[in-house]
């Protein structure tokens, strides 16, 4: 087993911490097919899904952790890069005023729609121009729970891989297929195999409670202010609504898209037990 | 009716505008009792709920709007004051790259738990130690689309009326009653009425899919990283759980609190149509 060779930055100017403070750009990350991602049980669920950083950022001055040790191990293994750094050089790096101890510089999956298997989950999430990477994010943690299979990003998008998306994601970036597409890939994708495409809308919709949804069943929800266009929820196989009790007509995206998520899930699984 | 009298503001140091970007911060916005709210929909919203700004702020160089002109008439009629000034001067305010076209400054509202008439509403939600503002926007958005009757606050949770917690909101933060308490204040409160506290839980807790929730139903989320305390939780009378299908053992908050609030609102509503 290689031993780790810790490398150690002491200044903010450093290169290495320039480079790592870009990844917070989307142009950046995008050119280097890079993403930053923070913690120690994000980096060890990242770790336990075959996701090992290309380099490791420790902070000095904490207690010495087993998974730390763990996640040293398998960098050095894969011939990355582990570097020590202060706290504070940590925290400009992430751009959280309490970092985590850890963060790794991850290479971006592949996000094209071929990636996908549509059959591996009965259950797939569908984001339409969705502007805010905390639903993105939000949003993989929901796939993440319901047994989804990823994400699929239709036309402009979030990053999923911005810092705000993958720490609301709550490690589920590395648990979760995520696909990008504009919707004139997406729909013919979609036709060339089995797949039922739901969406929550006011249009001929019928109660998204009992609805008769089907796997491998897509779930999609829209812009967050400007929802779904019109010919995107006409092209879907079914088109649900969820009760309104009160002033608003819309639930945030990244709720609908889970109570929906939940529903389809509870429809799929079948038998469920008589209410008494 | 009296005439709307419009006060011009250009300069950047202007008191007026130094004293609206403070309410950006929780001290000052305490010390006014006030806080500030974006955007004519949500304005109007608030008006139509019987809130009006004490101090209406619109930006020029836009076209007319008959609802900016309801808006302004009804700040005038209450005997509120009428800013115009930059769209520059409105997005420093609003501490927002696109502002909206007007924002206003209202009374904070009595959030004490004595001002909850618990049977008004079937459901309430209920937030304990709750930090992301825009968690707690959600939820309260989410609590006008079930009809719940409002938000309780329980120990140290993000300021609702932040504005980013309003905007989240997305105008529920008027039709949803705020109240805020410690928990030594709220299980005595709740224990004198009506009312089942529920929480997902994973210690002895039943599915949540059919459980038997009753009205006034409080449904409660704990924090974001630690959940909720033991000790609240075993305060509950009903522990229900949720599936979890993936690596993660939760969802984030604001969309377990939805999740739930739905199937409680399903079970309270009784019949529901045979899955066929």
């Amino acid at each position: 087993m290689p031993s780790p060779i810790r490398r150690e930055i002491t200044g903010f100017s450093n290169p290495t911490v320039k480079y790592l403070r870009s990844l917070r750009d989307k142009k950046h990350r995008k050119r280097e097919a890079v993403f930053l991602a923070e913690g120690l049980r994000l980096l060890t669920d990242a770790r336990e899904c075959g996701h090992v950083p290309q380099m490791l950022v420790m902070a000095t001055g904490r207690d010495p952790h087993p998974l730390i040790g763990a996640l040293e191990t398998a960098v050095a293994e894969a011939g990355g890069e582990v570097i020590v750094t202060s706290p504070d050089i940590l925290s400009k790096i992430t751009g959280k005023d309490n970092p985590q101890s850890v963060a790794g510089v991850f290479s971006e999956f592949d996000t094209s729609l071929a990636s996908l298997d549509r059959g591996a989950s009965k259950i797939w999430l569908v984001a339409q121009a969705l502007r805010d990477p905390g639903n993105l994010g939000t949003m993989l943690r929901t796939g993440d729970a319901v047994g989804a299979g990823g994400l699929i990003l239709i036309d402009d998008c979030a990053d999923p891989f911005s810092v705000e998306a993958v720490r609301a994601s709550m490690g589920a970036v590395f648990t979760q297929k995520i696909a990008r597409a504009n919707w004139d890939e997406f729909l013919p994708w979609l036709r060339g195999g089995n797949g039922q495409l739901v969406a929550a809308s006011l249009r001929d919709a019928v109660p998204y409670r009992g609805a008769p949804y089907a796997a491998p069943c897509f779930v999609m929800v829209g812009n967050e202010s400007q929802g779904l266009p019109e010919t995107y929820e006409m092209a879907c196989d079914l088109r649900v609504t969820m009760p309104m009790r009160g002033r608003a007509d819309s639930l945030n995206a990244a709720v609908a898209a889970a109570v929906l998520a939940y529903e389809v899930l509870d429809g799929l699984e079948g038998e469920r037990p008589l209410r008494t």
